[in-house]
């Protein structure tokens, strides 16, 4: 494995660690707070234990579907349930491609053993599916229609991406991601930067996370509350103290927040203030 | 790499994050705080940055000496200062070896080329050396008079035993790893074990790091200090509070900490509740 290699697992390693220990973020994990049974040490060790699955994405060989199975089975080893298969959707075809150039590339050389891979993986979560979905992850007859259909993973994602934020990256040319990256680097180096870029994504479009768990209305809400923290009518402790409260967790825009820091740093930005 | 390989550096990387990750650790950055110029951030990063070097110990070839210098210099990169150099003085020849025994029998094998690349990796870092000492890292003669004395890694490790509390465990058979692994796999599983053994660790011996700094008085108030929280006339929170405002940081108790984790993890303690 070439240097060059090694740095970008690192960089999305570096990634995974700086969002979950970026606070405060209100309603996720952070150094301040752990849920019940997700600890902060369930995702830095997902971060750790993601490295051969990520070695393997860098060498830009291998199928992308079986790889996140890989990033999902490696870090399914703790018991703190699925805390990066969203993170990984991104990251895989990121680090594959280097960058969003290279991942757009790559992601339409999927093929239908891609997206059996990634519902065997999808299967290992205990991520939610909106009801009534034809492609239910709980059925088995999915990957017989998946194979029927000839559907590849970037397929996949199209059919998810009206109710997905993550899969919808994968079908708008990781535009959330993009932007992340440029707030990044406009607000500078350091802690401070992420978390108020954590809550200019969340103010900028509905968390599907959030959709899934308690409706659009909540997710409408939490948006406005956090464009009410950017813009100084509230503090973000307060936001948190709320979101804690109501369990309301924004975790698809924290697994965009990962590429975002992903990408920034592979254009210079620096976690260091 | 054959997965027990992977296993042993994973292990070894989740040491040093649970290490950094427990709270509260009277002194030291952890969850609660950081120190002004380096952050958890600086420690985490290091964590994910010492693979490569951890894996080329693992693999059980190339030189101790070597192997250290490459762990200080790709967790260097950032601009945290030294995080985990008392750390891989004691994880490397461990992971070597895989265990205490193994590290002993590793350790023996060292060699004066050895001596001089832990030489060249203590000169990286900004770790203090107790004043008169004829093997000073920042004197050029240093070198030379190393292989005049055909001093191999253990030699030297004998030659700072006195002063320095992680080079004796070299020499003592890794007796304070031992007692930290024994204390973990005790207490049970997970964060709030971590924290206990530290505390019992700081209870044992005076911290070599803080004699450096502050001399033998403070190690010492600061080992009854903390056996005065484990027997509950004070609390860590107190504790914690003078030591940050004191500047007393147990670097080393922590560094042994991190290799009595290792250890611990590989009986079978889980990090998790």
């Amino acid at each position: 494995m070439t240097d060059l290699r090694i740095q970008v697992v690192e960089r999305a390693q570096l990634a995974m660690m700086l969002e979950v220990a970026a606070f405060p973020k209100p309603g996720n994990v952070d150094r301040c707070h752990d849920y019940p049974d997700t600890t902060i040490e369930h995702f830095l060790a997902s971060a750790i234990l993601a490295r051969p699955a990520l070695e393997e994405a860098a060498a830009g060989k291998g199928r992308i579907g079986e790889i996140i199975k890989h990033a999902v089975r490696d870090t399914n080893t703790h018991g703190g349930g699925n805390t990066h298969f969203g993170a990984f959707i991104l990251l895989i075809p990121l680090v594959y491609g280097k960058d969003i150039a290279g991942a757009l590339e790559a992601i339409t050389h999927t093929e239908s053993s891609d997206a059996v891979a990634f519902y065997k993986a999808f299967a290992m979560t205990a991520v939610r599916m909106p009801a009534g979905d034809d492609l239910d992850v709980n059925d088995p007859h999915t990957l017989t229609l998946i194979r029927e259909r000839d559907m590849n993973l970037l397929d996949i994602m199209q059919h998810s991406a009206a109710n997905d934020m993550v899969a919808r990256e994968w079908v708008n040319g990781f535009s959330l991601t993009r932007r992340g990256a440029d707030l990044l680097k406009e607000l500078g180096p350091g802690r401070a930067s992420i978390v108020r870029t954590f809550l200019t994504l969340l103010a900028t479009e509905p968390d599907t996370f959030i959709i899934k768990k308690h409706g659009l209305g909540v997710a409408q809400e939490t948006m406005m509350a956090a464009r009410d923290v950017l813009d100084g009518r509230r503090t973000v402790e307060d936001l948190d103290g709320e979101c804690i409260c109501r369990g309301i967790n924004p975790g698809s825009i924290a697994d965009i927040l990962i590429a975002a820091l992903y990408i920034a740093m592979g254009e210079g930005w620096s976690w260091e203030s």
